[in-house]
């Protein structure tokens, strides 16, 4: 044996990709080599293998951070220097208790304040509104006027701790807020930083928080770009934001190709209001979803990058800020699960190392529990931890752009930015995104590319672990935050009575009398009149309605799109890599109410299957009833009070469309009582209620109620979205039929509405057998 | 305006790297590039910015996986066709117990068997031996005998699913034992696959778990190589492991270095006894650590392969699967914290991710509990978790070596496997790792890493969320596994009557003297001698002592390193990194036993601090104490019972003997007898007992019993390791002085110590005064 010595170079076999094709075919399915592409979702075929044929013919490659075009990041020394700013998206209720976990936060290593806001405060409503009853103090803080912002900031330095704010219908009033309360710390409106979404257009796509129609809404995204140049130089004046697209199921192209045109819409906007580019492009921002299909992720970021600047050339932008895109991001709170909830954590940190890895400016994790309520403090620590760990134990951070180079990166790179683009010049083609918007084209393009992600999902081509494969034996108990939304709205109502009793109402008046003439004449700057208001302690709701006497406000178009749930899960064939037969874990049946938890342990029902084969029984089985009753089963797919989160409406009505289930949606926003007429009205069996902003709790019970008042009890009330187990006995009890957790596969709850509607047919039939003299009756019960 | 559009080429400007540099400079602390390179603990400078320009001069950048030198994978395909192989590492007390885990972690997603032993067993003692009363059943599971391994592998086909074994020791009788229970389910030793550790040379530099000298346990090595050779075609001989290198502190480099070096040294040791490279060569594997330096642990993997290649080459091996390295990873148990342990399930993700990235053949991912105890099922779950999501939900398995092409990534590796082969080349000098093992070279090189790490931890200069930054305001609640070893030594001594009163006594004794003879007369392989006698239900202790009557015991010198830490220590300069001033979390005194965990959390006391400041100020009270008494504070660090993990004792009695303190280190495996004899001896003023087996129950107030009882009831105890803080009371109440955790910076602890010493002089010269017609009284009070 000669003793190893590396004096002499190695002398290593060469092989050639012949060699390689040859060996790699040895081993795939049916020795075919092809048979190892993946197919992503948005039509890219990565392949097993990249080398450094796959860099001939890409562009951009040799490119430099901190430089044109950007695409290896936009400064020049990124992390080395300075990481990426941790801020955590956060509200809680009140005002106060929102304040505790935001100083809590900083002094614990959080970098910057990042404010969730209520359903009724989004949609421009006091927290005294009607509409708003069950939307109050959930999902977010409520704010009704200065009085509340300056509790939420305070001892926060607004001068120095930067503040975003997620919003975009009730942009003037808060943002107006904002600038008062700043004011009266005595911190001047040049000194803010921060960020407000005031991403109007994605409202109209996605999540529905907008409150004027499209027009009169870009109007006001132009006056705060132009009073934000002008006065608050180191503010973003938008988040031009990807992420609601990406939670509501768009694949990561279209959320990329979509939201580029959303930025090149606002600065037409702009620049048509005779703003010079580079004093407003350098404040646009942006804000993309991170979710689990890592490569992806990382080279969306950085072909984001590249494509901005190629757009922003064509405006003739100049300046590097105005060329160069900055972004926030945040994990994915759709790939969270309910299920074994620990699991999220393993999934936030894989989806913070994408965003970090693609070069994000400040990032929010998401909290491990977020799929089932709002982070507690203890969830919320784990997930500001992500963060800092990847920050200060991996070392990631000393290198810029890691995955420059690499074969595979630099490929996929140009291929996502190429499909994006795509998209992008398909919206151009249309005259923009204020037109691909108003007629619908971008929502159903969405929420095609939802439905076929759940179908992939349900037939587990998909696989989420805990959910369709791996199933935990049993649940863990998850402690969760529980909102008194009742003694919140009482708070709230009760600070509003003070303001309006202690104010200058007729210097108010005249105020917003200013701000509704400024709508009427399309003269002066509505965010100007809104500080102006807003300083004479003018409400939330009563700016907002200031504006919608004259603007009116948005009543969206229902449009479902068919066939493509039922297409996408016929493609999977038989379901293979999913659990077979198992009933979905968060399928409750009113019967299991008393020990709702071991009944759902124990439920393996064979009652339903996501095979083509239980597919097509399924489907019979609706044709059946039809046949036997004269017509189909007739859902109403239904969205109450103030939360617009659709995507689970729309996917569930395509798909019990796909099955023959005779489907209506519901519009936005309705009232339980508004839902109920029309349920009787259209004469349903049953109403569905997707809730993911935490107001079941009030409004279903009332929805079961208004339809009993009204004269429908017979009609079936089930529920789905994000329930927290907590909550079952207490729905159920107040008469819900059946409660689909996420996770659930849609037609096992297709299946279990079907038995609901069944019995409770049976029953009315036997009533009427035993009762025929009182008819109505049995119905008013 | 002009639309975007794509048919005209980009124009962007371009820049060169110059430019780069200038403007990466100004954003650079001091305007000075430099400051931003990263110097790793092996002396490699990462610079911030890699491009085209750093592949220049690398070698191997164009290679392909499945093909020589392997740097890009072992296979062609990699997790393209195969994901890797989901092997968690654990044992629970009893064979039962096991068994019952292991089936059910195959019917949740496991796939494979990897047995943890307990350190009885480790170290040839059956449960009845008298040196063992804490260590059975603590660790890992106690196996004495084939009835034992029988249960263990009860219902597990062991003609099909692999089991790998961490044996070193005991490797022949349990070994053996895994072969007559697989013989006695009907499994032939052909269809055998699994892996058995059987790295002894390791053992002597760190871990400890050896029973002979090197010398004879090499045979034992060269035996089980041949054995396996001939019959046994699927099973890995030897799992070559860096992992307890780099847990007992050694960087990367020095891991990946002194592996192949023990590597090269197995293969010289089977090419002795004449075998044929290509015989046996395929069947050695390795094992690594995947620590938190993300990078660092991708280039390592790939840059080993690489090395691999290259040694196997020089040995003239020829077969493919000989030259390719195939290794089992296992995610860094030392980045576990006990403080805050929910960040340990986002530390493993992304050490897994390392490894995946890397090309692991198979993973184990720790629990996030592991730094407290050993798993639970829930936090098995979470851990087995890790990895299916890795490989169900990301598409990272899509693309073999996506890393590929990587300015940053293709150079460092070069660089690593460069640091790497310098380390290998230096003990080739020294003529082969057995003698760099036996004169301690390599034991001390490990050690003086360990002591650089523990000292850039204590400054802060590396930071451990929740340990020496952004600590928690109050420690969460952790259920932790406890183990009543008490009841699991009776049970199994039970069973060990059972057997030898069952058994053919006479036959026994031959096959056992026949196994005393073979290890005379080195002739005879051992295996084949150790299955004829585990056939005849010999027991491991009695195998291992037939082969201790010729071979002896192993004892190792005390050798400990100096100034290594005070070095570290002092480059830190003033510690600005890390929370200063703070008393560790894990630091409990022994007058808060009432209630040390509101204690813990409000303890903020500054009596110790890890500044530059606070190091020379302990060095000088600890010379004042020395003035002020005549001889320097006395401590003995030792480690009792079967223990051999003993990194932490060595840093602690480096660092301690640095600050002045006069350390003795008491010698592995000492009894509470032998350790308090010892003390007194040499009129030590406290004991260290240093533990991590969860052996500390029974050993710890074993020890301050013994000094009571032998008069040295003045010597102080202190206890640092892996202790539950469940079990701080009964350890304070039994007189413990002071309790270190991990992440306990040692200028914490020396400086606790310290006081105690200081307090008890006080009380035993304020008795001598008080009774001076009593001497001696006092000690043995």
């Amino acid at each position: 044996m000669t003793s190893p010595n590396h004096s002499t170079p190695d002398n290593f076999q060469a092989a050639t990709l012949e060699d390689w094709a040859r060996a790699a075919a040895r081993s795939a399915p049916g020795k075919d080599l092809g048979a190892l592409n993946w197919t992503t979702p948005e039509g890219i075929v990565v392949k097993p293998l990249y080398t450094a044929a796959d860099l001939a013919g890409l562009q951009h490659t040799d490119t430099l951070p901190g430089f044109e075009p950007y695409l290896r990041g936009p400064q020049a020394t990124m992390y080395a220097v300075r990481p990426w700013t941790i801020r955590q998206y956060a509200g809680f209720s009140t005002a106060e208790d929102s304040n505790a976990f935001y100083r809590q936060a900083l002094a614990a290593g959080g970098q910057g304040v990042s404010v969730a806001f209520d359903l009724a405060t989004h949609r421009g409503y006091d927290s005294d509104h009607p509409r708003v009853t069950g939307d109050v103090g959930k999902a977010g803080v409520a704010i009704d006027s200065v009085e509340d912002m300056k509790l939420l900031f305070d001892g926060i330095p607004l001068g120095s701790v930067s503040v975003s704010m997620t919003m975009n219908g009730a942009v003037l009033p808060v943002l107006a807020g904002y600038i008062v309360a700043a004011e009266e710390q005595g911190v001047a409106q040049a000194q803010l930083s921060g960020t407000i979404q005031n991403d109007v257009l994605k409202e109209f796509m996605v999540r529905n928080t907008y409150i004027y129609p499209p027009e009169p809404s870009m109007r006001i995204v132009a006056d705060i770009i132009e009073y934000t140049a002008q006065h608050m130089p180191k503010f973003n004046s938008i988040s031009i934001s990807g992420y609601h697209m990406q939670e509501a199921g768009a694949n990561q192209a279209l959320e990329l190709g979509l939201t580029l045109a959303d930025g090149a819409e606002y600065v037409k906007t702009a620049l048509a209001r005779r703003l010079d580019v580079d004093a407003f492009a350098g404040r646009l921002s942006f804000f993309w979803a991170i979710g689990m299909n890592f490569y992806l992720e990382v080279a969306k970021l950085r072909a984001a990058r590249l494509l901005w600047t190629r757009i922003m050339k064509s405006f003739g932008a100049q300046s590097p800020k105005s060329l160069m895109l900055r972004t926030h991001c945040q994990t994915s709170g759709w790939s969270l699960t309910e299920q074994d909830p620990y699991n999220n954590i393993v999934r936030t940190t894989v989806e913070a190392m994408a965003a970090v890895f693609g070069g994000t400016q400040s990032l929010h994790t998401n909290s491990f529990d977020e799929a089932i309520a709002l982070p507690t403090e203890f969830s919320a620590r784990i997930a500001r931890n992500t963060q800092l760990i990847l920050q200060e134990e991996t070392h990631i951070t000393s290198v810029v752009d890691p995955w420059a180079g690499s074969y595979l990166m630099e490929n996929l790179t140009q291929q996502m930015a190429d499909k994006a683009w795509a998209i992008f010049e398909e919206v151009q083609a249309q005259g923009g995104m204020t037109r691909a918007v108003g007629s619908g084209w971008a929502k159903l393009k969405i929420e095609a590319s939802a439905a076929e992600k759940q179908a992939r999902i349900d037939t587990g081509q998909d696989v989420i672990v805990g959910v369709n494969k791996y199933k935990p034996a049993h649940a863990d108990k998850v402690e969760v935050r529980d909102v008194d939304n009742v003694k919140v709205r009482d708070g709230q109502i009760q600070r509003l009575k003070q303001i309006r009793s202690t104010r200058d109402n007729v210097a108010l008046q005249s105020a917003l009398t200013a701000l509704t003439d400024a709508a009427k004449s399309g003269q002066g700057n509505l965010l100007a009149l809104s500080i102006a208001a807003v300083r004479l302690r003018a409400t939330v709701g009563e700016i907002s309605d200031a504006l919608e006497d004259v603007f009116g406000r948005h009543r969206a178009d229902i449009q479902k799109v068919t066939g493509v749930y039922a297409a996408a899960f016929a493609r999977s064939g038989t379901s293979d890599k999913g659990d077979k037969g198992g009933k979905s874990d968060s399928a409750v049946d009113s019967k299991d109410s008393k020990d709702s938890k071991d009944s759902k342990d124990s439920d393996n029902s064979d009652d339903s299957d996501n095979s083509a084969e239980g597919w097509d029984r399924l489907k019979a089985d609706i044709a059946a009833f039809g046949n036997a009753h004269g017509r189909r089963p007739r859902v109403m797919i239904a969205k109450l009070g103030q939360d617009g989160h659709d995507r689970g409406a729309k996917v569930v009505a395509t798909a019990f469309a796909d099955l023959g289930y005779d489907v209506d949606i519901g519009p936005l926003f309705q009232t339980p009582e508004e839902c109920a007429r029309q349920a009787i009205e259209n004469d349903v069996h049953a109403v569905g209620v997707s809730t993911l902003a935490a107001g079941h709790k009030t409004l279903v019970p009332a929805i079961i109620q208004a339809l009993r008042t009204q004269g429908g009890g017979d009609i079936i009330v089930f529920v789905g979205g994000v329930i927290p187990q907590q909550d079952y006995a207490a729905l159920l009890a107040a008469g819900v039929k059946g409660i689909y957790g996420p996770g659930t596969p849609i037609p096992a709850s297709a299946r279990h509405v079907l038995q609901q509607i069944q019995a409770a047919q049976a029953l009315q039939e036997a009533r009427e057998q035993k009762e025929p003299q009182e008819p109505g009756h049995a119905a008013a019960a």
